[in-house]
């Protein structure tokens, strides 16, 4: 594993451990690939062990624009979870919880929903862009459209100070944050508190086909649950640099997703550079680079392949780990719902 | 008691009964009104002896344009509690709750913002009017602009199936059908029940100043808690007919709230005919009519004053009414959205 996923903390204040608390997850529509394992799954394997990390399947937010299809957000509630076991996130050192097991976020979000404008909410540049790449129109689904709101509630419950999230993600930490403050400020409590966002330094892990973004809807990802043959038929298929015609041509590194693969994966640095070299100067065939691709992520991927269809084969357990991180979410969320409710004043029968 | 206050039922089935469910309520943002009386309490009060019958003190509705004053809220949920069981709403033959306090209320609300578009909700005339009142523009909570959707939540959970309103809400049960259409169509179920609207015969009840709509806000109601000398005071200052300056003169009866409240709440119509032919003939002083009004409210609100001041002074066996009500509300709500969660697939640990 390369320095690629080195996070920038966005705070400036020391990091005192455990009394940090990370939120973060996945909306459970497909497995995960190597962008997750880039973008946020090696970030959270060290995050476990110095912050007190929540990891949230989020099932409900996935349904926001799956509500039609409620059966890919079923079947991946296990797949992520087979994946994050497989990475290496620890149920004992992190909590994973399921997002609909927990009825008290809906309610927070109904709470939180009376202190944002619909203004406010429609003028979100994230999600303005996301209805935009769905192409929704007028027709986004009103659950949707709030779903920063739902997303403020998962955060703010759990009093969580760390959110790991790509840059263009930052308006929603504002967002929160303001929900936070005017909840505060207008029940005078400190119920609620702001949180900070960690931002990675490392850009994105681009797709097999040289598209900056690795997605499954791109067709361009090679998944972490992926076989060997399959690995080695997807490398073999990549982009590569285009004016690199003939073997003894110069090649190009900037914008070959097969070096920016092995920047990321490739621990043998010094090797790395002399390939690159050697590939600037001519003389090294695509085939030869991919071979080492190959090599390095069969290397990587073989012990994740490993403990992934170990997990497979246990259901109940991994779904029985699934169950005691959300017990244990809840009671946390619940503490904070007590002072949520007291702070606005509901009536307790 | 008049029979202003029967109801059209806009089905044309015959009623069986208990089997129909009837789900009604209101906002608790103060206290309850003969407006109110007339327009639903009395209603309230057959109903549930002829169907089942829950009755919803909308607390979390409330907020959704009272969220910087839960004070009101808070202390509102008594007082109608008290209007409840002085008119005879009786927690043995309805079942009262306390909306807040279930908390399936607003998961079920987030699994229907799903099912219906930005679009769709904007364009709802019942809230784009009560927006326009407000003088929301652009800046109306999302909570607020939301709740039709949190309103079908509350009525799909316990399948009501007649749902009282005025001819200005049908909107709202159009939409509520609509959601539930959605989701059974989609999740191929039958968990949720379409409802039907029961609007009743009589208009509104006017203000003390001739206003068509007896309102907290306009300062023109009479309150159901209202002191003798209040209700006097009130009737004494009532608008009649504003061309009816001498006694001699003769007046009308239409658009004359004295005659309107006479006509909701004189038992006597033999006394009341021949007191409105001796008006309009000429010769019966306004101050008069007011003196028979004063008798036949006093009449009317004695009983009503008596109880309510009975039940005031024991706050918590009303509350542990209230509570009993909820519980056996939850009972209902917990079974239908076992079947939504079943339909949409929600993973169940």
């Amino acid at each position: 594993m390369s320095e690629r996923d080195s996070s920038k903390v966005v705070i400036n204040e020391p990091i005192n451990g455990r009394d940090y608390v990370v939120l973060t997850g996945d909306r459970p529509t497909g497995p995960l690939h190597l962008g997750h394992y880039v973008g946020s799954l090696a970030a959270r394997v060290r995050f476990q062990k110095q912050y007190t990390q929540y990891v949230l399947i989020a099932d409900m937010q996935a349904l926001t624009d799956n509500a039609d299809n409620p059966g890919k957000v079923r079947e991946n509630v296990f797949e992520v979870m087979l994946d994050y076991l497989a990475v290496g996130i620890s149920p004992e050192e992190s909590t994973i919880y399921l997002q609909s097991a927990i009825p008290e976020t809906a309610e927070l979000t109904l709470y939180l929903l009376n202190l944002i404008s619909v203004g406010r909410l429609s003028r979100n540049p994230t999600v303005k862009n996301e209805i935009k790449a769905r192409g929704f129109g007028d027709e986004v689904p009103a659950g949707f459209w709030a779903y920063p709101v739902n997303q403020a509630a998962d955060i703010s419950q759990f009093r969580a100070t760390l959110i790991p999230v790509g840059p263009d993600q930052i308006p929603m930490i504002e967002l929160t944050n303001d929900l936070v403050r005017n909840f505060n400020r207008i029940y005078h409590t400190d119920a609620l508190v702001e949180c900070k966002a960690l931002v990675p330094l490392a850009g994105l892990l681009p797709g097999t086909d040289g598209n900056s973004k690795m997605s499954k809807s791109l067709g361009n990802a090679i998944y972490l649950k992926d076989s060997s043959d399959i690995v080695a038929k997807k490398v073999k298929g990549m982009f590569t640099d285009p004016a690199h015609l003939k073997i003894e041509d110069p090649g190009k590194i900037d914008g070959n997703p097969v070096f920016a693969y092995l920047d990321a994966f490739d621990e043998d640095k010094k090797y790395l550079e002399n390939m690159k070299g050697h590939y600037i100067a001519g003389g090294l065939a695509d085939g030869i680079v991919k071979k080492r691709l190959i090599e390095v992520l069969e290397a990587f991927l073989t012990p994740i392949r490993v403990r992934r269809e170990q997990f497979a084969r246990e259901k109940s357990e991994v779904m029985g780990l699934l169950k005691k991180g959300t017990e244990r979410s809840r009671t946390r969320v619940i503490d904070t719902l007590l002072r949520v409710r007291n702070a606005i004043g509901i009536v307790q029968l």
